[in-house]
């Protein structure tokens, strides 16, 4: 392609709102322009990006065996209603009425859209497992898009969704997707850290995501210096301190104090002369939709948590450990009425009226502070298994539910954890039943027998893999593309193009296609200066220069540079072409290995 | 891809709303699921032809210079409020509002995005003519959406745009389009009418559709039987009549005639014994935004239309002769108190309050009746040129305005006119100013003077290409691919798939790939009837029968048969890979040439 007959606007300037480096050098470099609030336009070279990580990702998809199908992106809300999430999905997807007053959606994702094909068409567990992909355009109403098309409005995603018979035939596709993701994010270039939500507190509930390391971005990461642990933040779980206190055998009988007065913590801390850490915090909470084994989700109950009083509850392992839908802390008036006490003295000796939650902290704490459940009254020589949560006693569950923080102990290694900021590119989840149930899916099996299929749920947004390839691939000149991603492999700059010059560069070119490299072939009419510039900016893997010196050498040369490198060398015309092709090739077999 | 591991749900039934050939075949060989009324989801089948049609409108595109770009399709609606389509596109344009209150609109089209794209980065001359496209989802609220893909409500649209410092630059893009589409068509494998609407009325307009015959087609054809003229009859133009009659030298003189009660034309007829080609009906017609050489276009205007009795006034051809952008019969109290007289009476003699339009017919008309505009009046002996619309004369215009029927002579050899439905596939058009002045799109010309430039567009509907190759090619049976088309180029179908038979299957599949020749292999365990009514209903070019007959021969051999032939026959298994090769290529040769 000669640059002159392409449309490649690259700009000087910044973008005011553009403050992350794939967002200014998207626009600088004419990939990409903007419709609107979080819509961007891809200019050609941007698409020719784009298209190659879509391709990379088809052909990981295909590997595996799934197959690629086209539903619409405006979906019937009819199906939304079914699955239920027409009302649980809140503002952010598009709800559109048609002339005719149906109810449609612009897809944000498309559970029901596939399941609602699957289930017409499954008949036999011969059927299964069957996975289907497509990639498709999707639609987000982000309150405050920003960073440009990395939380944009209207983006494209890949989205797989697998059946199964069982947990184990599950199992396969979903490991087959984690490899097959793991290879996609490899032939991008991208370095990416996959976060195992079942490595940590929400054992064997099948959810990965692959993260990048982003300082804007939505995730807070947990991570192991010592192994390979990786968790966000909402589901990252850690190993009990290594603070154990004595056995309750030694501890002194459990005794009532007068408090008078004393409200929070650390004026009971201050009281007391003791720290956060001796002290058992005790917090009711509302959880909606708990899982009950013989029947319906009951739609309301309160618990009681007791956690040491230097942590906080994470919420997302609260709710998980006790199968609520949603967690929050009573109000109020509910905890005075649960607790028969103002609040700010609830504690777990003697509170029978609720199923008490105990944080694996607690379980080493013999000799604590907690609230007495009566107004300026604490209870002190507190000792877990001795004055509540005895051995046998119902009502009681000891998990892990607090929000882990850098300093933390490492629950696979006890290691030290420290915390990044991550963006999610992709995710590979266990759905379960919740779609196939609601919206009546089944097949018969092998006895004849009718059977509800399992799922699973695997996104990767194509928009954002391609931005954070910038992210991780720049430096102040521009861009420098991984060969697999790189709108063009090379770049060929005349110095000025005419006579000879023109002659070599267009041969050189045609060299370059016949041997399957794309070439960009910068034939304006600039200053050198200008297209090195460029060159620079849009990042393409290899630039050769032909230019009146080298070609009157006795053996006509070019300059050849690698965007990564600072130095150039010299290269025979002749065989500039076959030289670039071999290190092309071996650069794209390196990433695609 | 072998048959069990991919997903193609064949039925036997045909759905009941499926009335075309192309629905029912796209169903029945589980290309394609209806989601909802108008929309479809294509299965991997389905969508391995639906992207060889893209991918061949793609490199037609490129091989013109033309630029992939990938705007949203969620679009702003505030760049439809500029360009005034936001009041003027009607309900079939899905508009949205998010949860911000802002107006977005589910693009049926884009011309304003590309303008709006353009607009910010034209600067000079220089980047002209510039050509850009998209291959995208579309929305269009059909009312009644039907037959299948042929018209739903959202599909796949190459949409492309131009811009042009003048008319030439325009026309040549224009006109690479137009050899564009017919290649496409070519591609595949469709027989295309192409409809010039400027061979007729709109010289010069510069709009040519691309039609394929269909009985559901929602345009009427004008077809000559003689000459390649082709035409919308929206637009269709003719030659005049062979009727001319004799000079006005010979005419009598004006009459006045009384016609007492005389309401119509077939009364004022019998009343004279005279046929209605003798009669000249005069039509007051109220017209919007007439375009104005001097001024702002004219809001509102009334003319007076004068037509040989026997014929109907097309308004498309009437509204392009008076560059109006819509007209319309006047009402009943317009045109008396602008004829002073009642309905029924006008007539183009003494008529000085209105400018006169005449069709051709007229102008032969030389002993002709009209209306004397007065009650119960009419003349007789009425001449063209003479009594009315007299040499030298101001307010009146001669034209062809005459809505054409089968019958009629053909305006480019005078040849006999006939008439066909057609469905629209593609169109190609000369957009000039619309755009770029309203939504003020500029550039500096070579002499740095400000400029606005002049754009063409030019659609195909995909998923309407694709539905109409199987209109085309089909057969009691099923789907008779083109090969540039076919889902598989070669369906192997092992009579057993097992043990020798597996074997050769297998090997004749790897043969097949290794040559770049795309393979369906049919390993379920079904008998060979079914699977051979499944071939046929699949049309997959080429059928490939191994069975241990054959391979038990001296010369093991296979059985092949082209899907649009009868007959079989039978081909050395080791050369059956190499000959089949050998044909499909000649035949993608032959669709490509």
């Amino acid at each position: 392609m000669n640059y002159s007959s392409t449309f490649i606007p690259t700009l000087r300037e910044v973008p005011a709102d553009a403050v992350i480096a794939s967002h200014r050098l998207m626009f600088r470099s004419g990939m990409l322009r903007k419709l609107a609030n979080g819509l961007f336009a891809y200019l050609p070279l941007g698409l020719r990006s784009f298209r190659k990580v879509e391709q990379i990702v088809r052909e990981e998809m295909n590997a595996i065996g799934a197959l690629e199908i086209k539903p619409t992106v405006v979906l019937p809300g009819e199906i939304w209603k079914e699955s239920g999430r027409w009302d649980s999905m809140g503002a952010g997807m598009l709800r559109v009425k048609n002339r005719l007053d149906n109810d449609f959606v612009v897809s944000p994702t498309a559970e029901e859209a596939f399941t609602a094909i699957v289930r017409d068409e499954l008949a036999s567990y011969r059927q299964l497992p069957l996975a289907m992909y497509q990639i498709n355009t999707k639609y987000r109403d982000e309150i405050r898009p920003r960073y440009g098309v990395m939380r944009g409005r209207e983006f494209v995603m890949k989205d797989a969704y697998s059946w199964h018979c069982d947990e184990t035939s599950l199992d396969e596709t979903y490991q087959a997707m984690g490899r097959a993701y793991r290879r996609i994010f490899k032939r991008c270039g991208l370095t990416v850290i996959p976060v195992k939500a079942d490595s940590g507190a929400m054992g064997g509930s099948g959810s990965e995501e692959f993260m990048v390391e982003s300082d804007i971005g939505d995730n807070t990461l947990i991570l192991c210096k010592n192994c390979g642990y990786a968790a966000n933040v909402e589901k990252a779980g850690c190993a009990p301190d290594n603070t154990t206190e004595a056995s309750p055998a030694n501890t002194p009988p459990l005794e009532k104090i007068d408090t008078p007065n004393i409200k929070t913590i650390d004026e009971l801390c201050a009281f007391l002369t003791m720290s956060p850490q001796t002290f058992i915090k005790t917090l009711i909470y509302r959880a909606i939709n708990v899982e009950s084994d013989n029947a319906a989700a009951v739609p309301e109950a309160f618990f009681a948590v007791a956690i040491r009083g230097d942590l906080d509850v994470n919420e997302v392992k609260l709710a998980a450990l006790i199968k609520a839908a949603e967690v929050s802390l009573a109000a109020d008036a509910d905890v005075t009425r649960l607790t028969n006490a103002p609040v700010g003295f609830a504690g777990p000796v003697g509170l029978d009226s609720l199923p008490l939650i105990v944080d694996h902290t607690v379980t080493a704490m013999h000799d604590a502070v907690t609230g007495a459940l009566a107004k300026d009254l604490h209870y002190r020589h507190v000792a877990y298994g001795r004055d509540f949560a005895k051995q046998g006693s119902d009502g009681w569950l000891v998990g892990d539910i607090r929000t882990v923080k850098a300093g933390d102990r490492c629950i696979a290694c006890n290691g030290e954890l420290y915390t990044k900021m991550g963006n999610e590119l992709g995710h590979i989840f266990k759905l379960g039943y919740k779609y196939t149930r609601s919206m009546n899916v089944s097949y018969l099996d092998e006895n004849g027998k009718s059977q509800v299929p399992t799922m699973g749920c695997y996104g990767i947004g194509v928009d954002r893999t391609l931005a954070s390839v910038i992210e991780e691939h720049h430096d102040e000149a521009g861009i420098v593309w991984p060969a697999s991603i790189a709108p063009y492999h090379v770049i060929i700059v005349p110095i000025k193009y005419d006579g000879a010059v023109k002659a070599a560069s267009d041969r050189l070119a045609a060299e370059f296609a016949a041997a399957g490299i794309e070439i960009l072939l910068d034939d304006r009419n600039e200053r050198p200066g200008v297209k090195f510039n460029d060159a620079d900016l849009l990042g393409i893997p290899w630039r050769v220069v032909v230019g009146d010196k080298g070609l009157a050498q006795p053996n006509p040369q070019v300059e050849v540079k690698h965007r990564r490198e600072k130095e150039n060398r010299m290269l025979e015309l002749d065989k500039a072409a076959g030289e670039l092709t071999s290190q092309l090739k071996a650069e794209l077999a390196e990433l695609n290995r």
